[in-house]
């Protein structure tokens, strides 16, 4: 929807956000993507209805499409593109593709039921640049846009920095919208985060470092913590993956400083962001 | 709605309750304040057709309403108020309007939307004496009913008990109608509970030694320990806030005895408050 | 709804389910039961429309149904039942109504209302083989199936397993068609989970190898580590309970291989009930 079209917001004249410079949709930076684990057709409407400004994709997680009927599936999906957000299937339904050796057709499936992207992970399987490539050239051949993830889901298999900042590379330039960084559900013992989910402020800094461009991070924060130190780091245009599609409302408060923890953060100047726009 | 035309509940005949003594709607005690941070239009319906008699107060919390459309928020307050059930926006607001000199604009639109009641707290804001009594009575003045909140947000800016009990008694001789005790959307290392959600006893007893009439707080208490625990030491008609929507039934089963834990707690007699009704 | 007429998946022929052999309804094995501690009647369609296949109870968990009115509540047991789901009352209520000495009214208005199956438990009281043999018994004359629980909800109670396993045994002869093992919504320190919800495989392999046929069992198993090392240990078709509503995909797609934990250990080789299907 462009800003003309949009509804007028209820306290517009009341008063000012305490974070300036959020970026309005369209955007291509501060993107919001909601995790979702089974919303029902009415449950979906309802949410877009009132938070379709906030939410720039919703991923049906997992291979929880599965379970769909391709009835409620298409609906759905015209449905969520109706209030131009995008929506995609879990990364762990291409990771099965390429095991079983249907990777084209898994495309053109997902094409044919309406989804506009893919997202190619490696979080369980392992694969090679080359299937990785591969798997990006045979989306935009398939007309999908392309959202890749990096990072393993289980702890054990730990991937070097350099590994995933090479990764995050290749796939941008093979064609990748942006690269995900990997959270889990859960938040909880996954790249970034240690085990209670707390954001390992050095695992972090290592892994930007190494990445040129900031914004082409999505970085799948399901926990309020995680999200309040990503934005106090990054500001209010971080792009925040898996979240809950009860806390979209909740999150947008965060970013501008509705909501206690960052506003308390702007009173004290400690906002940085807000600073450098 | 008044108690004669209440609808017939499924098992009244099939036995009693094991707490006796629940006060009903229209009531001044007992009351249950559920935190919204953006329910859907028909979730909101399909909620309140279920369990509006159990419901006395819905929070639009943080700053979520500023994300609501005019239309879709003032199609909501009519909603919810069609149930007889209160609503107001969360104090970050109020604390929002007086940083930014807007107070009595915001009491207006406040109204002019259809909220019934304002609530008025500094969680996260310095706020004087002055300030706080001059913002209930411009609510007052706007025809809004006033909810107090006492107490900070962030631990490390404690307040002594006593300028809590202050704070109290002067909020309601100024004309609030209940004061909420802060517990935050977490439950967790704020007022009366430690950083793990459990109640601090001694605080819980200290803070309400010096309250006259314990039954003008509503404790934010959205942790079903900590629920059980205020029920054990008030009664079943103790006032609670930031109720998840999808528990007030649950809540409500335990204030009358119609789950374990205060079932066990009748059968052994340790449930006191039902002796002395 | 037999498998004839129900619906086309919408990735059926796009791949495999890595782990196969998963049963359809109606099935008499691998059923999942959720918990609903107050779905509106919107709510309760728009999970069934999209989840239906891989329901098989509702329970209205504790007291809860006490709030509904006659209306909503013979709406809402019409409704579910129309998805072909049974739907059954908390087993709190039967332990009240044998406090108060009204067990056959409890079940004949279980009846009327609509129920299909009826929960008996003694996770709060204490109750005689007889009353238990007497409440199986007064169930199926009234025309309702029986599923019961084990296990006491307090974990000062902790029963012996060998009389847990006779309860079992004794609950299956008289009638039960399943008996469900007590985990509490919170999963959290009752018989086979530890305080942090963690299996105590020596709890769960003892209390298995009395019991001449597992399949007889439902583990409440709210928690995702739980759901998934139980299917690890039973396989896809172990009968687990007290699943979150929004957790009904999420467990399907653990169930058969679709997330990453359960992909992964098919991979591995890890996944024993894969090779022995």
């Amino acid at each position: 929807m462009s800003s003309e079209n949009r509804e007028h917001k209820a306290w517009r004249e009341a008063f000012d956000f305490p974070v300036p410079g959020r970026a309005e949709k369209p955007r291509t930076k501060g993107l919001t993507m909601v995790i979702d684990k089974g919303l029902g057709l009415t449950e979906t409407d309802d949410l877009l209805d009132l938070a379709s400004d906030y939410v720039d994709y919703i991923k049906l997680t997992f291979g929880t499409s599965a379970f769909y009927s391709t009835r409620l599936l298409q609906q759905k999906i015209t449905l969520v593109r109706s209030y131009g957000v995008d929506i995609f299937p879990g990364g762990t339904f291409l990771e099965i593709a390429v095991l079983q050796n249907r990777m084209e057709g898994y495309m053109e499936r997902a094409r044919e039921l309406g989804f506009t992207y893919i997202e190619i992970s490696d979080g369980t399987i392992e694969m090679s640049p080359e299937i990785r490539r591969n798997a990006i050239r045979a989306a935009l051949r398939a007309d999908l846009k392309v959202i890749c993830e990096v990072g393993k889901k289980d702890p054990r298999e730990n991937m070097p920095h350099k590994r995933m900042q090479e990764q995050i590379a290749a796939d941008l330039e093979h064609g990748a919208y942006k690269v995900i960084v990997e959270g889990r559900e859960s938040g909880k013992g996954v790249v970034i985060y240690d085990a209670e989910g707390k954001i390992r402020a050095d695992e972090l800094e290592s892994l930007v470092k190494g990445v040129p461009n900031p914004e082409s991070l999505i970085w799948e924060a399901p926990l309020k913590n995680q999200q309040e130190e990503l934005i106090m780091r990054f500001g209010p245009n971080v792009s925040l993956g898996n979240i809950h599609p009860a806390e979209v409302l909740a999150l947008e408060a965060l970013r501008v400083g509705l909501r206690g923890d960052t506003l308390k953060a702007c009173i004290r100047g400690l906002f940085r962001p807000v600073l450098r726009e």
